[in-house]
């Protein structure tokens, strides 16, 4: 990912899945495979909710586990509960066996289709969900991670964009004056080739409807 | 981005730029459009060179340049040469003036196909370089980044890839021992469907040349 060999397709899965359930994303990060620098981000982090993927394999450049269990001031213990159910799937070797090895404070997330098994942990202040980076065994054990965070969507979003083929700078001045109207109505815009998307969202359905027909009709 | 609607192929593009360049990569990071947000991650920051696309627009949400001089402790001016060349290709309406106002000790770089102007900024810490958030936009002016940062690209880094179709459990042990008898080769390991792809990368060419035969023995 920090090669721009890949596209951060995990980010945007997540973060859509979150949105769609009404949560807001306020970060997204992408650091080298390293202890310290993983442990450092989930410190000093502000946000309650974590959502960390990859770095759980069996090989050397998977430090992920080390990283949050340093973050949480807390050790790595072997599950052999966990190494017991990976033995029934395949074959493990000495050196895979580190897949089992979580966080002690942490509770394992199943994986159903890859052999390292993921967990959530969390203090006082964060809750923490890791999960593997493969896409297919991140997503298949996502729904685990929705059901943790059900009491955190509950706050709706609505949401309305406008399309409009004239450019941003000419419309400026209409935007602006909608943020002084609508002060409670977020205003993203978006340039796409020709077309300049605008995004509106709400908590306050009505609001939003006035707010949406205001600015239609003032860029018409 | 942060809703997972547009995939993040600004940060790939930029990261594959600079790694074919030799450089590394530290943090990939995606934040909300807000002032304090922007200027704080930049202070926060422990890297030389930073790169922000986004947000240099003339909408109400466009905050790049604001959060940009918040983190120099400099204010925004209104460049009137800058204005000029903007008049000179498209109507400049009141609202849209805001494109023209960098941070007094910005030095602009060109947009030769949009209308924001981008900049670059720096202290004796780091150096910012700040581009618009359209990809046509941004890649058009990315030449003129690669100027400024020619002197840091100049340590070449030699990679190789070994594929395997061994899953990465069955050939840990070996990656393991790899890591001890190599320290100056840097490994990665990426499962992708039924293959391995590990990537090997050292600034010693004979070094990694050593490395590559000694564990594609161990693997066949």
């Amino acid at each position: 990912l920090l090669r721009g060999d890949t596209l951060n397709t995990n980010a945007s899965w997540i973060a859509k899945k979150l949105s769609e359930r009404g949560m807001d994303i306020y970060k997204i990060l992408v650091i080298p495979d390293d202890v310290d620098e993983i442990s450092s981000s989930i410190r000093e982090s502000d946000e309650e909710i974590i959502i960390i993927t990859g770095g759980l394999g069996p090989t050397p450049d998977d430090m992920t586990r080390k990283g949050v269990a340093d973050a949480f001031g807390d050790v790595l213990v072997m599950r052999e509960d966990l190494l017991d159910e990976m033995r029934e799937v395949h074959e493990v070797t000495k050196d895979a066996e580190v897949m089992a090895q979580l966080p002690s404070k942490a509770v394992p997330l199943k994986n159903p289709v890859g052999s390292a098994p993921g967990f959530v942990i969390g203090d006082g202040n964060r809750m923490v969900f890791v999960l593997p980076g493969v896409p297919e065994e991140m997503k298949a054990m996502f729904d685990d991670v929705l059901r943790h965070l059900e009491k955190f969507g509950k706050k709706k979003h609505y949401v309305a964009y406008i399309k409009t083929a004239k450019p941003e700078a000419s419309i400026a001045s209409e935007l602006n004056e909608f943020v002084r109207r609508f002060p409670s109505v977020k205003l993203g815009s978006y340039p796409k080739g020709e077309q300049v998307y605008i995004r509106l969202s709400s908590r306050d359905k009505s609001e939003l409807e006035r707010a949406v027909e205001w600015l239609k009709k003032q860029i018409e």
